[in-house]
């Protein structure tokens, strides 16, 4: 049979490969790459460039302005720059290309942070192992839709399962972990390294196996952009309605779209919820408003109060519910800071009021300012504090 | 108490996402714009670039090679092209800017293909219609480990369960669908919209409700890359170990994992497996050695046979396992191939073979070539056809 049937198979792989490196060029280069000593070497075929640029969340900034380092060309017209050695993070990146801001063409590991996409990479060892898919048994990552009555949509959201989930009649317990501005069910799982985080904390015994529901808090939307009904179209930062008190008061629908899809022990003891920046607004809000549902709050570089002309009825009476929410008692209340943030002072005058009113807080302050390192840090010294 | 708390929080947003904006320029520019005629308007801000040029898979290609327009320059350095009304369609697209080839910052929505990431969008209508999240009933999409014995590896899967499957007890059937080489799990569910495809197909009653397993074909991975162990790594088209009979032999570990862990109907008459190019291959070589496993197959694009070095006994007795499995019946054996693909000859032949042994099957031709877009409309030609 063999001679009727010409092997033509590999062959045509190779020409198809080939011919795709030569079309776009720079494809035999790798970029980056991480050297023993933790430095990195950035790579880009740009013969006809003046000048190529790299900009990595590691360099010092001026404010949102991230710095920039020049790359240098060689005689091929390969662009590059070799960092000193890096502390274990995981980094983002881009070039800016005679001032055209590109992801590394040779980098497939990209994320998107509202509008923006950035190339990512990983340099290993302590924290940032953490951030590594390594050894370990892993959960289960699903994209599931719920209805949500009070907003009259189906949602999507993202739920982590802890490994053993699917093959046990254990009831687990849960934590509601909420996005940023901009953000939306994507933001944890992607950015914020929530799958990993986890399966490696449980993995060590630092944490106890748990559910982890990642909710879209913006309620104009089903999904996220391009995973839901509106299709395709640009992100925004600032997306209509997300902290006027529609999505605190349709929170029930998560958790009992959870505590009735899911094998959940559905009692405060084992309900948590942190969220970062506008999450940590929504998380703060929501366990006040349901003021005995949750032992167990994250407020990660939160944004604290409402705007003063939003009068929803969640926003009233904050006082109230706040001293319910002490009364009835909870077993943690985490605050999470960075010192350069641009809502320290705001976090600074809600703990004073934490204090005045005797409601105990466990308070971490970090170097860095409203960053997702410092999100990534905060959830994974946070987790392990769960349902002990 | 809001005299204590200044409500910074809405300007500080504003703030950031003006310095943002002005930081990479641009982030005011839509792009892509689809008119209402079908017409698609791509704007790019590079100001210091002398060319732009646009490549869209829409676009007459040579070979592998795409067609390019010229993008034109206004006086704030906003390059544009508008296209001619284009078909209903997802379409990727890159620019190329002064020869490098980058991709839409104005569009964060991103597929990656082996190792290249580009932008794509959709004009609707028609059969592009299936590729949309449209308002209706919604499967869940999970990611999953499983434990491999036979490969001694736990290796990462994708597979999407109906509407209704969790809120149910029915069994349901699977079909086990297969990337191409260079692909992975994550290949059917990115570039081949395969949980758009089943949620509209099913919701307009055309599909039957159905678990699609999309596992990675690739022996040597656990996970796509950047997914597993391996971390971040440049993803190659020719991974090793992909078609020398250790994947098809190992299938079975997958199925009893299936057939295990989900509700469904574990038999012959329920049971599917199609795949495109390298995945096609698989299912040909897996559905015969398995002679009487699979009541449908679906062989999309297929490479068809392996390299005459390969000795593994998976590729023994092609004949014999054939006739087994003409023998044992089945229900549907499908071949889609495009009129201009690489492997039409080889498909002939191979149609010829069947011709010549009274293996009855179904042949789609379709114009083109070994592109996304066949595949999509294969899989939403087949998916109809099955577990009737």
């Amino acid at each position: 049979m063999k001679k009727y049937f010409t092997i033509i198979i590999t062959l045509s792989m190779v020409i198809t490969a080939s011919a795709q490196q030569s079309l776009f060029g720079g494809e035999q280069i790798v970029s980056p790459e991480i050297h023993a000593n933790n430095s990195v070497t950035f790579k880009v075929n740009a013969p006809n460039a003046k000048e190529v640029k790299l900009a990595g969340e590691w360099m010092p900034s001026e404010g949102w302005t991230p710095g920039l380092a020049s790359m240098q060309e060689d005689e091929n017209g390969i662009w590059s720059f070799t960092t000193e050695t890096l502390e274990p993070e995981l980094y983002s990146y881009s070039f800016v290309i005679d001032g055209f801001k590109t992801t590394d063409p040779n980098n497939p590991f990209i994320v998107r942070d509202v509008a923006s996409v950035m190339n990512i990479f990983i340099v290993g060892g302590q924290q940032a192992d953490l951030y590594k898919v390594n050894n370990v048994p892993h959960g289960t990552v699903a994209r599931r839709w719920y209805n949500s009555p009070s907003l009259d949509k189906t949602r999507r959201l993202t739920i982590y399962t802890p490994p053993g989930y699917e093959n046990s009649s254990e009831k687990y317990p849960v934590l509601y972990l909420l996005h940023g501005a901009g953000g939306d069910e994507e933001a944890w799982i992607t950015l914020g390294r929530t799958a990993q985080i986890l399966d490696n904390l449980i993995a060590q015994g630092k944490a106890k196996p748990m559910i982890v529901v990642m909710p879209n808090g913006n309620v104009i939307q089903d999904a996220a952009p391009g995973e839901g009904t509106d299709g395709f179209y640009k992100p925004q930062f600032m997306v209509p309605k997300t902290m006027d008190g529609i999505y605190e008061a349709s929170f029930p629908d998560i958790m009992k779209f959870v505590e009735s899809n899911y094998r959940v022990k559905a009692e405060k003891a084992s309900r948590a919820i942190a969220g970062l920046s506008m999450g940590g607004f929504h998380s703060l809000h929501i366990s006040r408003y349901y003021p005995n549902t949750f032992d167990y709050v994250g407020l990660f570089s939160a944004a604290i109060l409402p705007n003063q002309d939003v009068s929803h009825q969640v926003y009233q009476n904050i006082d109230g519910t706040l001293k319910a929410q002490l009364e009835n008692g909870y077993q943690l209340y985490w605050i999470g800071m960075g010192k350069t943030d641009f809502l320290y002072d705001a976090g600074k005058q809600y703990r004073e009021k934490l204090d005045s009113m005797e409601m105990k807080y466990t308070y971490r302050e970090s170097e860095g300012g409203h960053i997702w390192r410092n999100w990534r840090v905060y959830l994974s010294e946070f987790v392990p504090l769960l349902f002990k």
